[in-house]
């Protein structure tokens, strides 16, 4: 693993910890991160909005074209993890593991790209030639502008600026130090390290998304929930997770698509249930107790991995 | 494997043959029996339902809603056996086999209870909060009471109790000889100990819920039979299995949610196919025979597993 | 493997190129071609369809209850081929590997019967019981006679007829070169095996179908689009292949049901998505894209497997 220097930096993303992780080389914890990230936003996150929202609200509703659009696109990020990791073990011991590495660092490259194009057709779905099916959404509830925006009209201008201001700082400062120390955290709190990277770092890093979804679900406005809580999923899917491949590309880094046996298979399993339990386009308290279900399960067998 | 003699006895329960089984340490055949159940219920149960009602009713239709919860909760259940096998085979030849069998022992623990919770919150769904979901299912039918105490209604109250009260102690008589002959089975006839344990006393173990489900699928009461077929797997797959887990931790046995490869697989592909056929609302006789036939491949090749 | 040289010839098929290699004891390149064409058609075709009658029309519907009923009957053919591959995988050591291919075998020979039966069950469902349904689609678009018969009329009874001969012997033509030279182009072009048979091979012939499926796609036709898509996907998975299975059995080649393990994999993931993304009866551009995306990754992995 040729470790050049470079000084090269990533726009700022306050959606991840990747970028300042990438550069010193840990891909592990940089991929294991990822999938948490995804996964506390599609189980911890939204099973908090249908528990939350489940709970003042007898049957929540939401825009089931957006939901299956974007699970959609869920389950194709999926599917291009799993082939990585299924061709890995597939090539078995016949080659050797360093043709094997670079085999699947070129195919990462390739499938990074073919990731970030349809997460380039989703904006120009999303915002140009199928707009109107999601403003469609806001329609039902309370007739606001798109998407994510509204964040700001619930909380107020300001509130929301200031809120989101501390909150990435805090979120930054913790990223790091957490990065910093994680060596130590395994020696001395003797927790795995997919554990850290699976659950921990995501919670913290997603703290602000995580509370303005469940806010707005108990709220009754489910389409902005579910945008939040599925769309940075996607995002992190499409956009970051690919991003990071790409930039591992331009910095000399060996960071591809090839995940864990154990963090693809629940990945694939979390996109699965969670696909099945919103294609209807309704929610209520039992399926977010199954999503914290299975997240907590997850949670458990992450820190003996 | 600690076999320390416990008297202890579980709660009567007819639904299948594990508590006998437990307390010999025979983990392997109550596991596959567990799974076994499932499967006839949602592959060979629910398989004649359709079957048998699409013959005399053209299309049938039941309550899409109520399908829906028990098949998301069969999902969940599904990827807590799938977590641990995969991390099991993740953990690879690093770890020794003890170690590994303690951790996936105490997150089974945990995964039991958390099943268990689920279990409790769906009574509490569909007796409660939500029982108008549940009681609008018979509305198209028949307007009778809820669930699956209509089974007296249909065969009148003393020839069922007589019916229950008989099958019953066939079932217990059969399943105390079954298990105590296993071993001589699978020596004289050849058999392998999966195809008793995920065929054989399965079938024998549901007969009576088998006919009964046949018996109102023919009279297009699908919501009946539904709830027959799939409540029972849900039953065995969320409240039957993490009890004995549970059992298995009390009276010192190593019973885990760590299934063999096989049969997790066959699990899964069997809820994921039988998800999607009920998840239009709709069945028919074709989709029986696909059921039907998803078991009948299963158990060819239960038999060489 | 034994290879008695009988002359028997499978009856003549341009769906693809499998009897011709089959008696050539060429397994391994009829399997991928099998899975080759399936992936073709769902991906390629199926993608092209959507992306390009996408582009032209805003949103496109389709009749949800055929699309639904053809891909319950692809997850069957998918779980038949997912069963043996983890027997296999499960058996382990233990056995020998003569032993495992000998039980793989016969149960691939009754698994193939049985999907047989269901096609043929399948057939009786479109062409007698529930004909009606079929007939349905064409109703919305320009109230045409039935299924893929309507093709003629689209291209004129000349042009098409001419279309279909030449295109026809061309294929034939192909396929005959292609699998002569197969070993040449191995080792010249330095492209893997699995690459000629999941990808070349299938495109070359089903270059008719692919054609026919885009152009009517184009003029809305989404019924007659999908009915050629996933209908010859179906046609390939219940019909071909365990046609071939059984010709295998007469022939005494052993050819199974037991596929590569990439193969299968990227099998089962195709049509997951494919049937995710078919299940709202809507189509768009985007949707197009994700499955063109996924053919191209498919692609570009089993170049290196």
């Amino acid at each position: 693993m040729s470790q050049r220097a470079h000084s090269r930096r990533s726009p700022s993303n306050q959606k991840s910890v990747g970028p300042w992780v990438l550069k010193h080389g840990a891909i592990r914890i940089v991929q294991a991160s990822m999938l948490g990230s995804v996964l506390s936003n599609i189980l911890l996150v939204l099973g908090c909005c249908f528990l939350a929202g489940g709970i003042k609200h007898k049957e929540q509703r939401f825009n089931e074209t957006v939901a299956s659009t974007m699970s959609s696109l869920m389950a194709v990020s999926t599917a291009s993890l799993i082939i990585p990791a299924t061709l890995y073990a597939a090539m078995g011991t016949s080659n050797s593991k360093d043709t094997k590495d670079d085999n699947i660092l070129v195919l990462s490259h390739g499938t990074a790209i073919i990731l970030l194009i349809l997460y380039g057709l989703y904006l120009v779905f999303q915002l140009k030639t199928h707009a109107e099916l999601f403003d469609e959404e806001s329609g039902d509830n309370d007739a606001e502008g798109e998407g994510e925006q509204h964040e700001g009209q619930i909380l107020g201008p300001w509130a929301a600026g200031v809120a989101l201001v501390l909150v990435t700082v805090m979120v930054a400062v913790c990223a790091e130090y957490l990065v910093d120390s994680i060596d130590s955290i395994v020696e001395t709190a003797h927790i795995s390290r997919t554990f850290i990277g699976l659950i921990l770092l995501p919670i913290v890093g997603n703290a602000a998304e995580h509370v303005t979804a469940v806010v707005v679900a108990m709220k009754n406005k489910m389409d902005l929930a579910i945008g939040v809580a599925i769309g940075s999923s996607m995002q992190i899917a499409l956009l970051v997770t690919p991003f990071l491949v790409v930039l591992g590309w331009i910095i000399d880094q060996p960071m591809t698509l090839h995940f864990e046996i154990f963090e693809t298979v629940v990945f694939f399993l979390a996109v699965l249930v969670t696909n099945y339990l919103i294609s209807d386009g309704k929610s209520n308290y039992l399926e977010g107790a199954m999503l914290l279900g299975m997240y907590i399960i997850i949670g458990g067998f992450a820190t003996f991995s």
